[in-house]
Formats: C-alpha cells, sequence, structure tokens
C-alpha cells in the first residue's frame, strides 16, 4: 500500500458502479483516506482506485459492492454514489444516474438488457443522442501501426474518449482566436476550473497534468463527449513561457510551443506529437445491437441528405432509408465543373448547349454511383435551387473573370457587366428553386435526362434505383404543374429513346409559406412533400440565416427566443404551417409521403415533433447524424407509447 | 350644309346618348352620309357632329332622340348606339352602356338619380376606381393665366381629360426608351392603330393629327384615363424626319422636334409649348355629392398613409379618416437630418446621445404637424423600420464619405469599413423593424418621446391627437411585449416631467407569417393590429419585390400569376394568413381595431376583399388614393348587400 496509514478506518470518495467510460460492469471510483469528497472532484489530490478499498478495508467493501448492487436493481441504472466511511462504518451518502460517455451508455443500455434489468424498450431511452454524437465522432485507425505508437510521447487518465487534433493553447483566448481563424485547438492546462470553461467548449480536447477522472476537466469535457486526458503527470504546463515540457520514460524531456499541434486519444490516454490521421467510427458490437433496436420501435424512416457517391455510400453505412436530398448542384462546384456552369449561365446559346452537353455528361455519372449506392432505397434528387449568380466568379477574382471571359469569348469588362447584373437584393427571395427552372427549362430538362438515363443505366446492371425527383421552391400549384409538365416531356423523350421506362416520382419541396397554405391544392398534383426546414423557417419568421448574428444571440439571451429555430424546430409557427400541410395535404392524397430535409431532421427534438406530432413518413439528415435521428424517432415512438 | 348631298337619305354613325366626357346630358356622336361605321371608328374620315343630321333629315332625328331617351330607361344608363339610316329609314344596330371618363362617369351617376333613373346605392357602382383615378390626375390650374394662353399653339378634339405634360416621341421604341431614363413623354402620331398600344400605354398622353372623338386613339385613351387630343388638323407628323409642324393661326408655322417638350390639356383639347405647371385637383360639385354618397354607403374606415404634414394635409382633404402608417424615418433623408441620422448610427456614445437630441426636436415638430392637421382623426406612427444601412453614404460617394467620416472624426478607411460590416445578405430578413428597437432601444425611446411630446404640446393648443404608436416586424409576443415596456416607461417618464398625460395606444404590424400564425398570443398585448402586406406578400410567397423583375412578368405572362400579388392582394395564400389573423385575434381580444397599411389598401379589388371578405376595420393608402379606396369599399358594401 502506498497510501494511507493501515490502521486508518475512515475514507470518503465518489464511486460508479459501472465504468462511466466504457460501461464495463466493474465498480468504477476513487477513494481517499481522510478526506473530503470536495477534495476529489476539485482534483487537488489525486486519489487511488476504489478497488483498493479492499485491501484496506475488506469488511467495508464487501457491504459497500452488496449496496451498489442493491441500489442498481432499484434504479435499474448504473448508479453515481458518494459515500464516506468514518471509524469503519459505511454511510451511503447519495446516489443517482451515473453521466456517462457515448460508449459506455451504450454498453450499459445493451448489459442493462442482458442482465434482464430491463426491456430493450426502456433502454432505448437510457442511450441520448448526444451519446451516440460523441461515438461518430472521428477515431484513430492507426493505433496498431507502429508510427502511431512511436508518435506517443506520454500518457494520462482516459477521462473522455474520442480523437482530437490541435494546436496547444493554453487560454480561453487562444483557443478563441484560433477558432476565429479556423484552427483546432486542444486546451493544455494544470488543471481547469469554471473560469476555462469558454475555452474547452471551443477546443477540440482538453489536456491536463492535474485532476483525477472525476476531476473538473474531466466531467465536463464528457458531459460535452469530447475527448480529455487528465492527470498527465510527465506534464509540466508553463504558461508564462507558453510551453509545456513533458518527461518523456527514458528521462529526456520534450518541449512543445503554443501553437505546435498534438493529437489526443481519449480512449486510452494516449498524447501524441503532430496530427494524427483521424477516421470515422464505425457501427459495430454493441452500437450495432443497440441500433438494431432502435430501429425495430421507431415509426419513421430516416434518409440522409446525401450530394455524391460518398455521401451515399456514408449515408447507407450509417443506416439511412435512401436519401431525401441529393443537392445535385453541390456537384457544380467541382473544378472541371465550375467552369462549364459558368458557360452555361453567361454564354450565347450554343456555348450554353455545349455546356449543358457536358453537364449531362457530368451529372449522369454522378446518379449512377448514388443510384448504386442506395440500391432499393429512394434517392430524392432536388432539381437546381441556388440562384445562379451564386456559381459566377466573385468580381475581385481577377484571374478567374480572366479566364471565364477567353472561355464565353467576351471581355473582362462585359462579363463583369453581366455578373453584375445577376446580382440581387435579397438573392434568398430571388430568381432561384423553380423560379430559375420554370424560366430557364434547359436547366430542368438537362437534370431531369441525367437522373431518367442514369437510372436506366444502373437498371441494366441489375441496380434497383428509384428516382425521386423534386422541385424546389414551389408557392403555387400552377408552378409545380409546368415543371411536371417538363419534366414528363422528357421522360418521354428518353423512355422512347431507349425503349424502356422506369418507375419514377416527382414531388415538391414545401419551404415557402404559400406552399404550405395551399398544400391541398398542390398534393392533386405532387407524389410526395419534403418539408425545406430551413428555408420554411427563414420565411415564417423573416430571419436571414445570414444575417441573424447581428440579433438572434441578443434575442436567446432576453429570453424571446428559447431556441435558435434554425437549431430546433419552432412548433408553435413553422410547426403549425407543418401541421397544417399534412393535415391539408393526406386530405386530399391520402398516405402522401412527407418528409422533412432541413438541417432539422437531425435535431433530436425536432424529429420528436416530426414523429411524433407533425406525423411524417421521414426525416432526412446529414450521413453523420443519421444514427442520432434514427435513435431520435425511436425514441420519440417509445415515449408516444408511454403516454398511451 | 357643307358635307354630302342634300338629297342623301341614307348614312350610319355612332352616338352616345350624354357627352362621354364631361357627362353633359346631350346627344354626342358622329354621322357620316354614305359611310360605313368601320371608317368612323378608324378615324380615318373626319365625320359631322351628330346634331347636324337635325339639318339633313329632321324626322329621323326626332325618332332617334326619342329611340335614345327609351333605351337609357329601359337600361338606366348613358347607351354607346351604333345606327344606320337606309332610304330615309332608321336601324339602331346595337346599343350598350357607353364607356365614359372619370368626370362624365361621376356626372352622369350624380344625374341619373337626380333625374329620377337609379337610386343613389346603383350610382355608386356605375363609377369606376379608374374613373377616380381620372379625376384625381393632375390638371393645370393656370389656364386663366396669361402665360397660360401665350403658350397654346393649336387646338384639337378634346378626346380624353387630364393634363399631361412629355417630350414628344413619335415611335413605341421612343417613348419606352424615355420612360426608362425616366423622361415622360407624349405621344405624337398621325393617327394611331393596335401597333402603336406600347407606346400609347407608357406616355402620359396622346397627340393625332387624325381621327374624331370615337378614333383607335380616343378610345383607347379614355379607356385608361389618359389625356387625348384628336384631330389636330394643324399638326404635320413627319416621322423620318423626327419633328412636328404646326400650322399657326397667324399663317406661319412652328417645328419641334422629338424630345421637345409639350403639353396637352385634355380638357380644352389646347396644345401648349414647353412643361405648363400642373397642379392635384379638388373635390368639389358633382364629385363631393358623389364622394358623400360613397361616405354614407362604405362600412370600413379608410385611412391615409402620410409622412409629413403635408401629406396629412392632403389625405385630410381628400376625405381620408385618419393616417394608418406616419413612416417617420421617411424624414430622415431630409439633408439637415440625415447627417444626424448617420452620426447616431455610426457614432459613439456621446454622439450617439447628441445626434438623438437632435432628432427628437425635429421629429416632435413633424409629430405636432401631423397631429394637428388630422385634428381628433387617429394618426397611427410606425417606429423605424428599415435596416439601418439604409441610411448610410453609399461607398461610392466619395464626398458624402469624406463629410461623414470629418463629422465622425474616424478616416474614411474607418468609415468604409463601418459602413461594409453593416450591410446584410438578405437586408429585406435582416435587423429591422423591431430587431433594432430591441437591440438599439434607444431609437424607439427618442421616437416615443418625440411622438408623446408632439402630443401634449398640441393638445395644450387645443388639438385633440390621437396617437397610436406601432411596432413593426413582429414575429413572436415576445418581442412585442419588450417594445411595449419600452414604449410604456417613457411614457410614463414623459408624463411625470410634464405634470399631466394623454391617451395613446400600442399595436403592431402583421407582416411576418409567423405573427400571423401567432395572432392569438399577440392580441392578448397588442391594441390595434396593421397588416403591413408589402411584406407579408414577400414573404409568404418569398418574392423580393427588388428582384422579381426577373420572373415576375414571365409568370403573368404565363399564366402562373393571374395578377401582381403586390398590386392585388392574394386572397388564397396571404388572404387566408389575413383571415386567420382576424379571427383568431378578435377571437382574443373582440372588436379588435385591424387595418392593412400596405399598397393593397389603395387596390379596389383588394379593398373588396379587406371589406366584405376579411372584416377589416380599415384600410390606409396613399393619400391620393384614399378617395379611391372610398369608393372601393362603398362597393364592396354595396356588392354585399346585394348578395344577402
Amino acid at each position: 500500500m502506498v497510501f494511507g496509514n493501515m490502521g486508518d478506518t475512515s475514507g470518503t470518495g465518489v464511486c460508479f458502479t459501472r465504468d462511466p467510460n466504457n460501461g464495463t460492469p466493474e465498480l468504477f471510483g476513487e477513494f481517499l483516506i481522510n478526506a473530503q469528497g470536495e477534495d476529489v472532484v476539485a482534483g487537488i489530490r489525486t486519489p487511488r482506485p476504489i478497488a483498493e478499498m479492499n485491501d484496506v478495508m475488506p469488511d467495508v467493501y464487501e457491504e459497500f459492492v452488496q449496496n451498489t448492487k442493491i441500489l442498481e436493481e432499484k434504479f435499474k441504472d448504473m448508479q453515481d454514489i458518494e459515500y464516506t466511511i468514518q471509524e469503519g462504518k459505511l454511510f451511503m451518502l447519495q446516489t443517482r444516474n451515473g453521466k456517462r460517455g457515448g460508449e459506455s451508455a451504450v454498453k450499459i443500455a445493451v448489459d442493462l438488457v442482458g442482465e434482464g434489468l430491463i426491456e430493450k424498450e426502456e433502454a432505448i431511452t437510457k442511450v441520448l443522442p448526444e451519446h451516440l454524437d460523441q461515438l461518430l465522432h472521428p477515431r484513430f485507425p492507426d493505433v496498431e501501426l507502429q508510427e502511431y505508437k512511436n508518435a506517443v510521447v506520454s500518457r494520462g487518465l482516459p477521462a473522455s474518449p474520442g480523437a482530437a487534433v490541435g494546436c496547444i493553447a493554453m487560454s480561453n483566448e487562444k483557443v478563441v482566436e484560433n477558432k476565429e481563424k479556423g484552427i483546432p485547438s486542444i486546451m493544455v492546462r494544470d488543471e481547469t476550473s469554471p473560469d476555462d470553461v469558454e475555452g474547452m467548449f471551443a477546443a477540440e480536447g482538453i489536456l491536463t497534468a492535474r485532476g483525477g477522472m472525476t476531476s473538473h476537466a474531466a466531467v465536463v469535457a464528457r458531459g460535452w463527449g469530447k475527448p480529455c486526458i487528465c492527470g498527465c503527470t510527465a506534464l509540466n504546463v508553463d504558461e508564462t513561457k507558453g510551453e509545456i515540457t513533458i518527461s518523456m520514460e527514458d528521462g529526456s524531456q520534450k518541449t512543445y510551443k503554443e501553437g505546435d499541434f498534438i493529437s489526443l486519444n481519449g480512449q486510452s490516454g494516449e498524447i501524441l506529437e503532430g496530427s494524427q490521421t483521424v477516421a470515422p467510427p464505425a457501427i459495430t458490437g454493441n452500437l450495432k445491437t443497440f441500433m438494431d433496436w432502435v430501429d425495430q420501435f421507431r415509426e419513421i424512416d430516416v434518409l440522409a441528405n446525401a450530394d455524391t457517391p460518398p455521401d451515399a455510400k456514408e449515408a447507407r453505412k450509417n443506416g439511412a432509408n435512401g436519401i431525401g436530398l441529393c443537392r445535385s448542384e453541390h456537384m457544380f462546384f467541382k473544378p472541371e465543373r465550375i467552369s462549364k456552369v459558368r458557360q452555361l449561365i453567361l454564354g450565347d446559346a450554343k456555348q450554353e448547349e455545349e455546356a449543358l452537353q457536358e453537364l449531362l455528361k457530368f451529372q449522369r455519372e454522378d446518379y449512377e454511383g448514388i443510384f448504386t449506392a442506395m440500391d432499393g432505397l429512394p434517392v430524392t434528387v432536388r432539381l437546381l435551387d441556388p440562384p445562379l449568380h451564386e456559381f459566377l466568379p466573385s468580381l475581385k477574382e481577377q484571374n478567374v473573370l480572366e479566364d471565364c471571359a477567353e472561355q464565353l469569348g467576351i471581355t473582362i469588362d462585359e462579363l463583369k457587366e453581366k455578373v453584375e447584373a445577376m446580382e440581387e437584393v435579397n438573392p434568398m427571395l430571388g430568381l432561384r428553386g423553380c423560379r430559375l427552372g420554370i424560366t430557364r427549362p434547359s436547366i430542368v430538362e438537362m437534370q431531369t435526362r441525367a437522373i431518367l438515363e442514369a437510372a436506366l443505366n444502373v437498371i441494366d446492371a441489375g441496380v434497383d434505383a428509384k428516382p425521386d425527383i423534386m422541385v424546389p421552391l414551389v408557392g403555387k400549384v400552377e408552378e409545380f404543374r409546368k415543371q411536371k409538365s417538363l419534366i414528363q416531356n422528357v421522360a418521354s423523350k428518353v423512355f422512347e429513346e431507349r425503349g424502356k421506362s422506369c418507375d419514377y416520382k416527382i414531388g415538391t419541396m414545401i419551404e415557402i409559406p404559400r406552399a404550405a397554405l395551399t398544400a391541398h391544392e398542390i398534393a392533386e398534383e405532387a407524389e410526395f412533400f419534403s418539408f425545406g426546414s430551413n428555408d420554411l423557417t427563414q420565411m415564417t419568421f423573416g430571419y436571414s440565416r445570414d444575417d441573424v448574428g447581428s440579433f438572434v444571440p441578443d434575442y436567446l439571451s432576453k429570453g424571446i427566443l428559447q431556441d435558435d429555430p434554425f437549431v430546433t424546430i419552432d412548433t408553435e409557427g413553422v410547426g403549425q404551417l407543418i401541421k397544417m400541410t399534412v393535415e391539408n395535404g393526406r386530405g386530399v392524397r391520402p398516405g402522401l409521403k412527407i418528409g422533412v430535409c432541413g438541417e432539422h431532421g437531425g435535431d433530436p427534438r425536432s424529429v420528436q415533433f416530426f414523429s411524433n406530432e407533425a406525423d411524417l413518413t421521414y426525416v432526412s439528415c446529414s450521413p453523420f447524424r443519421v444514427p442520432i435521428a434514427r435513435l431520435a424517432a425511436a425514441q420519440a415512438a417509445v415515449q408516444k407509447d408511454m403516454k398511451k
């Protein structure tokens, strides 16, 4: 024994009934002889593992272990316990469900079902969306490689899992300054206090020299799912000099300055030199088991917003039931395409036609890749949406302007005039979406042809392609009718040319308040609806997302807004339009497929509204957030069930 | 007799039973011996006045006069008749209610009541809003002055009344080109045909050398209420040279080129050199009688949008029941004020305070003038609405930037940086309205103080001031609550300082879709609502008024839009929100005063919706359109009555 006096019969500590980092069903806690709990939490003294209590006072330890079992059975969850021992007598001071990291939340949920303590349905409620978010953070894939091992310079307590890479920063100011420049930081401190929260929050990860698994840094970082390594005793932090020194195992020292890059493996506690390679996580093991349960309970589909074949593959890996939004114009920005897009927009009739032919090839290839990745699942392609001037060169980019003018065979001044003529006062409310599709039908025709030719091509190769063509920014049913007839004409031509056809649907975004108000008319024509909840929020509130920075923070701090309406759906205003749309749309076309493809589709509280109150068919979100949306949908279903 | 053969017994012509220009109850028509009606309408031959038929064939004329009386009694309106005489026998070929100009429409309506042919209620339906529009066009006030008389160079047929001033233009292209440059045109043609309609429409007035009172130019111009002089035989139009020549009474000739200014008095048929002074019309005589009837029938109030004391006086003269929208910031652009406004926006705390004090004085004076003009009627003042950057100098105005930088004691570069920092991507959806009032409360405080101090000042002078303070751009009731409490605090201070108080109301604009959707909450707090139907249309449709030029014309021509929604209210979409707001608002606060102050308030079809379907308390429109809105409101009430 290395601490205390063997004859001591008093002690204090905190203990989790399972490991809050990885969920291992063993006591996980700390024990200080003759100390107050506060000292443990503050991390001022580094305590000893709880198992060592058994060496000092085995009877007390035996009683403690029995107590933890009783508490877990009673509360059906992992417990976080404060205890004290006075003159050999154990007092359980407090118990509550323990906070945990993502990995442990999933393991504990799965284990509790295995141990017969809870049902699957309850297990689903024990993993928070934030937990999954942590698990879906990138990890180091190369931990077995020698190169990785060589980069390890020290180890600390693995206080919060995940991989973090950033440059050393020792103050709130430095972290925030880096973040504004787009540079990731690792906040390195001797120990942290509430004063450091701003920097900790903005940092990718946290490293401290002092403090245990329940120190301020550890507790806070776990709450956020941010990688953290605590109590790295080999670390010396010199804020005055702006450098850190690490005592190496061979007795030498390594010094790093603020701004040098390091990497933290919050899983293993390893601290590494430089920027190590990170990779997305895989859904395997307990997480796979858990997500399978999730899918048994949820009542709505979860689709992904994916614009490229790699995105589509990622989405499928994450369990997406299809693609709810393919913003095909995102592919227009690739270097070899953007010049063709500019030629299409600014060129004469011949140049436009030539550009359309080139873009048709690119788009067809994209769609082939996406249909193949999503074999058997629906792929919803939105026709061109943004204002065309978004694709034009900035008037400040002289060399781009030169290239573009040369390509078009016009002078730079003529080009500038054309670019300026396309500027809009409020581009958000200007010539975009189907307004473009109606005034410049050739783009819609090219995109439709690309979608359907791609579908026929991959069907030939045995793929089950399910294209859904989505018309953006409809406000009047007449707009939809015009676009639908255009699409159907192209389809007829393509099918005739190819001597065969395929199934496809034509639907619309509901993102203009007027579309929501006239959903009963639009549903007569459209085969599916998808709420563009970002734009619907912009127009229902009259907020431009690009400009709200000047007042929304003030609104949040003054309590005028409870939530940022671009993060969590405004159920009262925007939600009212959504419910009205669903009711009126299905009134005309029973069973109408209705989804949402704004960013709210990946927000758990919004998903609950979409599932339980709006009765949508699906939500669609970024591939990365698909598992979170699946969980949120399952929790919504379980909650609805409990209310019955 | 100067025409035909006295022995002729055939003829043809068209005839109005009253004068379609001024309403005089005498036959007004034309008569051609041995000619077809088509020749008359085409203006190819200049026919003789109908009264001369009496000289040629008195029996036929006697029969004709009797027939016109029978027809007027049967149809209870002025008739437009085609007739032919074959071998002494009169055939009435066709009759219909005759088209008429504004002056005659009013006189005929008043006369028909006087003659006992119709009731007042029916008379109201006989004057179209377009007729009033014509009467409310400017006139030449100086016709009795020698200066005016000296400017008269010729006379033609007074084919359509009103005063027009513009430069000579001989082709559609020239008129349209002028219009684009903001230059008014008079379209001058030998005679007009349907090919000339584009130029005629864009011109201020029309002058032809040939054709009578029922020629193409005359009929079309009267339909539009556009001044027109036809059949000016002294005029010679040389399109090739681009000049016109007028043969003067003294035998001399005057030549004018395209681009020279002339003036037309459509009332008298006088053609004048140069730009003559024009003045607004007065509501007197028949028009006064008619408008008094209008006010007896209408069920909603008509207020005016007026920003200055002269506007307010004009509004009252036109019969406004108050001011529904005083955009106080319109007064900020006056030269002596704009620099203070810029100091307020960009200055430091001391400069801001100083600017507020100066602006307080200006605003108080403005409000005193407006309250005095509207003695006894409500004056609704909207607090600052537009984005602040609208008041800042353009980055291109170097000398304004210099002055502004000097005033603020900063460098031009610093100033440019401040101005650039305030630019917004979508200013329409950015920091404006109550968002400004909440983030920069000092402006609201100053404006509230100016309003209430002005009210107390004029009340001291015996004026009955009725201030309504209106908070713009509310989307959440919390925004309104904050602004209301700010206003109430200022009111308490002012009333305490002055040792007396006055009545005032605090209400809000409903112009954000979310406000309409949560009207039941906002009505708990607001004492009145006013629809900002321009903004509500922008956001419900997702159309920026500044940018719709790129697609709305296309939408109108393709039938996607039946009407421009910024001219005539979209009853289906925007109207649905309006009706919902009225129902939910009055559900909470019975009898809630609800008006509309967008430009739709002066559009007759929109007024009918606001009166009969939306059940609003009032519409508010530009002072100039108040009589039209009064008529539209009366017609709506009569129509509703007829449906019962």
